[in-house]
């Protein structure tokens, strides 16, 4: 098939050709005594995109779903109470690896399309007066879904409820695209993956921990080597690695921290939301509702919800073999019932529009009644009116 | 500026990723042994994009100026008359090469949105009684104005009046594209560059002779090195070259050929004929007109009219600078007047409706009056119902 | 400082351009219907890498050390024996992740530069006559020291015991590189990475297991997740991922497998033992030792034994700082006493002669007394007589 | 053939990887209102490696042979007369140009192995009383056979002669290598091409016209277009190109001459000398003479006379077939009587000891008496004690 696939999946996200070439490097000695002049930036830099200046960052040559059993294990212990609200297949994921790994899991079942009831939280935090929760495992944006929490309230919940817990925070699809506070919400751990809003490709788990956190790492009592944080801690101290890292994704993590702090963080947020937003108005000039409840919206990914009559998998499936474009697809409860258009990472209007064009053409394919180019109509609208 | 520049200019086009990837090849000598094993099927396969059995192809390090002054240079001989019809910049810079050349130019003007008028040629050619015309130069495909001439026409016309005059046909942004048929046309100069549908970066000038021309160049008079034709013949016999060649625009034509004889000829056309009539229905749903007369429309390129009162330059400022598309300008005569619209390469249906998208926020920008929407609604409709 | 960096350590290793080229894709939807197409025949082809066909193959988007807890965690049950002889670095490290995993771990120490003592390991198994031992874990090629143990050995002296232990085999610098033979040595877990004879960066471990051990798989209880295999064996039957996999990773495989399959794994080994031992004839003219006794030298690694009253870090640095070649260091117990050429992967004899004649300048820099070229003679006498 | 092909011809030369992913990128507009950005700044540095202040630095989509001709034909008239000497394969090459292009040649034989008979120049050019010369063409680096001619004492006789015939250098393999001062040494056209000092491929030529040049190309009869300098100068005034340029040489020039000017042309020199020099000691230790008499030492390129009874092109053919190594070969009047190894470009010591243990054996191979690593022991010397 002739011209290129368009890669609208909510990651692995288009990698800039200039991240693509710088990591394009001849193999090295990561023992040499210039190795941490790489090495050392990449992770005082990286804090900047976490926000966090107290905290700590690791990167391992893993993927986010490594990340997440990072902090699962290195700062908890077995049968450690963790609390979680399940509200889409990446929560749902990260829950069934706390109960894998042992650990008690309180899950609160929450419809799909929602995120994290911040007052049911404080409630729940209050009435746990013996501090039997040690975490709060907090999906920040849920990819399946679409729906981005609320966690500067998270935050306030648990100071409200003066609770001791750690807050561990899913950033794979919300760190360095949307906006993101590990110090200032009091985020403990951070978690998040290369092939999101890194543009990068997927073979990097990016972290922070704050300093609490870290403090319980040191007694931390999960048998674990691979994913354990105290061999980083003593090899990073002097730029190196405990074991052979993935040179590529540091050379293209340099660029890409370079790319995004020179636009400026705040500049990045914006910029997601405007793109998503013009994705939004182009879904509700279609008549179709996201599967996000209003005040969750996601600003790096949009589950568009179809006709109860139709599949999702065959607007899905049209979009990819007639049109190359690639949508994400509806996961677990929502499979069949959502098609997801992300707007993430290397993006602009245009890649937006193409998206919003090649879809209309996958809806009608498939019998929704849309009104041709209304979509793309309601985006340049959007868009003519808020670009730079 | 955030995400990928659209690029719809005629030419560089978008080169495919695994053809960057061909051409990053390490260096290598020219002189071994196994370089003809590279060279030689690459002449040979050449010769299938020109669709030519009978001529011989070659390939410059230089561009399709090159390729026009080669033919030239090396069929005709200083004072030669030679006939061409200017209809659009790229067959103006032609003829006035002829000139600067000393060469004995008759130049006929036709309304530019016009083509090669095949009737007036034949009773130009019956005049010449005494075949003091040398060569008739067609513009295949004049890019300035998205104009596709009659080749085939032309032939016929020539040989309705029975003239001998050599037939020099400027190919560079129709062969690999649009129809081009070397043999079945009775093409004697068959010129191309490597930036167009070769997707290829500038830096190869591809020929093809036909035998007819190559037995000219045996007494051709004019000084040339560098462009000289024998030179290649002499080495290409034996799979080298006069000359230190660009390996990597090699590789990559290598791959360019495998990709464009995999789909087959036939098929390329006739995908770049569906990409630019989905173009040419926004451009119709707009409102707007072709610079190209009905007839004359090319499957490269479309060259849109702006209304009197606006200049086109101001919309493809806004698409370049507002919304990161590069659009191609009016040239000459028709600077301010059109803007241009290329769909050829590596192109599909949601590389063009990203293209018509972005130009219908330009044109509303600039206060010209369409429908938001119109143009892609046009688009989609043709295109979902012609996709394979 | 210019010109490239000569990379001789025991990897990562030097990357040929095909693969590197291979690894440069657009990223693309791991969830597509086409992404089996990649994924399936290359578990199947890795299979002839570890050259098992009873076995299964996985890979992960994680490293050699990862490898090594993927065996552990995911065959074995907390306090299980495992049975290890200590004899460099890289079995220490094996050694003390299994202690710190909570595994019952029986270290005999070894002489470093000698390899696993078949002898022993046949009466110590003999003595375990409740079959206390659930595992061997063997260091087929100790890149610290230059040792490769006889694993075929090893198998035997198991099978003189008639002890059901699983045998565990760390191949990850002699897997793709030297003799490896899974199905018919009887080996129950190989683990390799992929930036040693695979000639990838780092970022891929490559697994088998046999039959047996993913039996043994069923039932383990190490609380795990991201290193789990059952997890790979649910989405790999389907031609899946259970988490975001490395694209670049599993592309560069596909070029690497390509490569490898085509020239054979026996001229592979043939390949590695040429460049080998030239390297080892040369180090002989220097008057040097291996650190590796004689019957233990290993063909993708030599340390080399400076005098006692030097500094090995001094040679290594020189050649480093001043020619910017890289050689391996000794680790813990060999630190200051060995240097490491690596002769794995990409190499031929001009790279060999090039590190070669690299080190004898270092080593002359250092006052240790060298005839100047006495290496490469001797290097060059055998390379030449031994060329295909 | 495992590992990589080990690259010593005199150009093209090896390619930083740097270089090579400045070079891999999207096409764009070159008639964008940014594309002077990259234009502009590359003029006026290419000026710094010609050393010229008050000279015009032009790029062609053209190779060193284009180069030749540019000069010929924009600085001279039909039927000029102009003075070479002809100790070469280049040099001879220039002088047919010149000759099939319709100057009046007069050439002078020199032995070849010596370069300019400065002495001789002076006296010719002082009996041309009527100066009847228009151009004196000088190969300053005769790649064919290693020799370096004396543009500064080629000079000083034009001057002592006072003669105003202008002054034409090829320095396709000396610019970006050698000492080369235009303004100094009053050098009226100099020629380069990207595949040599500039660590390119091949594709583009890179040259610089001082103000009498170019006075005289005002003026200048011959027909020409793609090789036109006018048009260069027109364009280029606003950072344009007078045709599609390739874009992947502009970014490629760019990294080269960042590489190039951060470490300074003296130093570039330096290090060029360095490697020859160690070359040519292991050349007299194994008891060969260079093709160059002595004083006309090369620093790009050394070409080895092998014995009356061997032909050098075995020598080649098992480099080539046995070893993977490219030297060049000998053309013309020294073929099959010597052999070069090119030390140019992108090379460092550990490079260049390659090379000779490489040639060492195809010396040894075909009978040729040598001591095996004598010449490496040789060149180690020179470059232990001559290392910064």
């Amino acid at each position: 098939m002739a011209g290129r696939n368009h890669l609208y999946v909510p990651g692995p996200t288009n990698i800039p050709t200039e991240i693509m070439n710088a990591m394009n490097v001849d193999m090295e000695d990561h023992r040499s005594p210039i190795f941490p002049n790489l090495v050392k930036p990449l992770l005082q830099d990286l804090k900047k995109i976490f926000r966090t200046e107290t905290g700590q960052a690791f990167i391992f040559p893993a993927t986010g779903t490594a990340g997440w059993e990072i902090a699962l294990t290195n700062m908890l212990n077995p049968g450690d109470k963790v609390l979680i609200y399940r509200f889409g297949q990446f929560g749902h994921l990260w829950m069934q690896m706390a109960k894998r790994l042992g650990l008690d899991v309180e899950c609160h079942e929450i419809e799909w399309g929602k995120g994290i009831p911040v007052d049911d939280l404080e409630a729940r935090l209050k009435a746990d007066t013996d501090h039997q929760i040690k975490a709060v495992l907090a999906t920040h944006n849920e990819t399946a879904t679409g729906v981005t929490s609320d966690i500067a309230g998270t935050r306030k919940a648990m100071d409200a409820a003066k609770h001791p817990a750690l807050l561990f925070v899913d950033g794979v699809s919300s760190i360095a695209s949307i906006d993101f506070r590990m110090d200032e919400w009091g985020i403990d751990a951070a978690i998040s993956g290369s092939q999101k809003g890194f543009m990068l490709p997927a073979g990097g788990a990016f972290l922070a921990f704050s300093q609490k956190a870290l403090k319980a790492a040191e007694t931390a009592t999960f048998p674990r080597c691979f994913l354990d944080l105290q061999d980083h801690i003593t090899t990073n101290k002097d730029g190196y690695t405990p074991y052979t890292p993935s040179t590529p994704i540091l050379h293209g993590l340099r660029k890409s921290l370079d790319i995004l702090l020179a636009e400026g963080m705040e500049n990045v947020y914006a910029r997601h939301h405007r793109l998503a937003e013009g994705t939004r108005r182009a879904i509700a000039a279609w008549g179709l509702k996201l599967c996000a409840h209003p005040g969750f919206e996601s600003d790096t990914v949009s589950a568009v919800v179809v006709p109860a009559d139709k599949d999702a998998r065959d607007v899905i499936s049209t979009a990819f073999n007639k049109y190359n474009i690639s949508l994400g697809g509806g996961l677990s409860e929502v499979a069949g019932k959502v098609f997801r258009i992300g707007h993430m990472g290397n993006m602009n209007d245009v890649s937006m529009l193409g998206a919003i064009a090649g879809v209309e053409m996958a809806l009608l394919d498939n019998g929704i009644d849309i009104t041709p180019g209304a979509g793309v109509a309601a985006a340049i609208e959007y868009y003519r009116s808020t670009a730079l």
